[in-house]
């Protein structure tokens, strides 16, 4: 089963945004094994949707598109639609209710025309309930292709694509299974990766497919499995993964989850009833923000404090002033110690500490552009850690947060095993 | 002048990574003049990238390609570049030197033949020598669309169209101008907006088009003119941007440089040679990292107490707990007690605090879903909003980052005016 997500707004066009919407769509779609055939972003001009609409039909199973259905002039999908199917627009009583509760009864103001308006959805439509705003979804379908028109914004999109769409698609359609498994390695190049697994590469079955994902000093390979049957597939994928580390065992370091670092660590300490808080410089409270994000945090986040500047580490954290010039700002002395003491000012089982120099321009220390020492107070003791980011900052900000999560994940495996 | 942006990877269509490189594109053409009419995604098929290429032939100018260019078996480009273009791979003699400085003289390794094959281009392609990287940029033209070829990684892509292409663009093609005005307008919903301003909207030049772009609270009205003649364009532009500002002055609170708020707030403090520091509950730290993301924060921002549990409230930031058990840890008085206690310690001559209920279930207060209380301590003392921004969760804590930054800003603009 193929789908094409088709992405409508100029906005996209010339770069004033980017476009995630897509990417979270495939991703749902990709876990019910649906293949996303292509995305495509076009401008919201009624002839160049038709255009696409057409260039689509019968092509693939379903299209999704979002984008180009607020009240405004310039959202033109509805008419489009109703071009398209050759249908009208007429008023859906229950989305003329929700909208008017929801401008009347939620924001508290008179309801406009352009409000009722967006009652009005093509009469062949099957309306998609948007709890979260106005603008309904819409289902049509056309010969062998349904099309799906969705609002643009985030999260009325991501609602009705969980709560609506994919339940739909699942009841309605059979679908194969897709997985994937994404191995990551680490210290050799793609070239290198690649002669060395050259021949497990030619030995693997017809219904897997291998990708080289390579990034500065790490190459991620994904094999993805198509067929009916679940089993077969996650066999030969098992054995396959085997197989190749009996071959590359030296670089494999991981898997890929699905789930964020932040998730796989709050459910590691929700598990073990242990918490956590952090003492940040260069990450600037980056580290506290992922964690935070998480549903369920406060169980296991108690807090953290951004010691920004050098004063901040002395007097909020008690970072000795001598420590400081002793071993300087960027030290693995004062990242330890960062990390101890917020871990006793905080009463937590883990405390992570950060402090480097993100750049572009040297800070408070002398140390080079793109150093950051990170440091780990468990109930043992205390570890730390130096590296070298690079540039550009937003990278040593990033790669500093995502690695600092990743040496707690390791240390509290390491107590569970 | 017209281009499509084509990504291959099957990473981008099963939702393993954003495609973030075709954002870049957009907005570097869009600054030449050159509309980004498509941007597609596509899988590393061969078929598939032919049946692509041939359908874009003749019908843009230039058709820029992603992806697909590293030393291994799934990258197929270069390949369907020969064969769409009815050619043969050649050793190119200048990319070959650079591959081997690169893997011999920077990695210090033995060059492969993987690494060798790099070398290899079309006969008929313009090279475009890639510094950053040993896969080299490709332009070739085939009666009136060029089909451009780069790596996906996204340096080495950008070095690609800042120093090649967006040159080599500018030097043969005639372009039009392209100006863009984003005016923020604050309070209103779109359609209120759109009632409003429906007059001097149905009297715009036919050179211009305007388009909503709708964020909770917020609405962006955008201006984009298309013409030969920039000063002309830039004359309209201003003409209707001063007409527009007549009729809704009450809600319009800038004008979008691209920039984005912690950006217009960290020039603002540095400017005023101000400080701010954070006290975070529901926000978790991100007002921090934000702040702490832009180039020389450390001349403003000194820190922050992410206080997530309500023991760092009392604890770290000396919130007492009568006034806590009286208003409850989402309320007022004590985001007010927050934002002046970190101001405090800090030292600082502002300070934001935020307290309140991400959701999706209830904390350590009884306040409603979404609530967030947002204070912010000056130098004269205190103020305090409430807001509810609703559900889910992410929602609540990206608004209410933003929503403090504003805050944050209007009071410095205050002082300025």
């Amino acid at each position: 089963m193929k789908a094409t997500i088709v992405t409508i707004g100029d906005e996209i066009l010339i770069g004033q945004i980017v476009d995630t919407n897509s990417n979270f769509i495939a991703k749902e779609l990709d876990r019910i094994g649906v293949e996303t055939y292509e995305m495509i972003s076009i401008s919201d001009d009624k002839q160049h949707i038709l255009n696409t609409f057409a260039q689509l039909q019968n092509k693939v199973d379903v299209v999704i598109v979002t984008g180009g259905l607020g009240p405004t002039k310039d959202d033109v999908t509805k008419k489009t639609f109703c071009e398209y199917f050759d249908d009208e627009l007429v008023v859906n009583p229950e989305v003329l209710a929700h909208v008017t509760e929801l401008i009347e009864g939620f924001y508290k103001r008179p309801i406009s025309q352009l409000n009722k308006d967006q009652a009005l959805v093509p009469s062949k439509c099957t309306v998609l309930h948007n709890k979260m705003g106005t603008a309904p979804g819409m289902w049509m379908k056309k010969e062998n292709t349904v099309f799906v028109s969705l609002p643009g914004v985030p999260y009325e999109m991501k609602y009705l694509v969980e709560n609506e769409i994919i339940p739909k698609i699942v009841k309605e359609y059979k679908r194969p299974y897709i997985i994937h498994k994404t191995i990551l390695t680490y210290g050799q190049g793609e070239s290198l990766v690649a002669e060395r697994i050259e021949n497990w590469e030619n030995n693997l079955p017809e219904f897997i497919k291998l990708a080289y994902l390579p990034n500065p000093g790490r190459v991620r390979l994904r094999m993805t499995a198509r067929g009916t049957d679940k089993e077969v597939l996650e066999k030969a994928i098992e054995e396959n993964v085997q197989s190749l580390d009996a071959i590359i065992h030296d670089i494999i370091v991981g898997y890929e989850e699905n789930e964020t670092i932040e998730t796989v660590v709050g459910k590691l300490l929700a598990k073990q009833n242990k918490t956590v808080s952090t003492a940040e410089s260069c990450t600037g409270g980056k580290v506290a923000s992922l964690l935070a994000s998480v549903q369920g945090a406060s169980a296991y986040f108690k807090g953290s404090v951004v010691s920004y500047a050098t004063e901040a580490k002395v007097n909020v954290l008690g970072v000795s002033q001598d420590l400081i010039d002793q071993f300087s700002v960027v030290s693995a002395e004062v990242a330890a110690a960062m990390a101890l003491n917020v871990k006793n000012i905080l009463k937590t089982d883990y405390a992570i500490a950060t402090t480097g120099n993100a750049g572009p321009s040297k800070g408070d220390s002398e140390a080079e552009i793109g150093t950051v020492f990170i440091a780990l107070a468990t109930p043992n003791g205390v570890i730390t850690e130096e590296f070298n980011f690079g540039q550009p900052r937003e990278k040593v900000i990033d790669r500093a947060t995502i690695k600092s999560l990743e040496i707690l994940q390791k240390e509290i495996l390491k107590i569970v095993q």
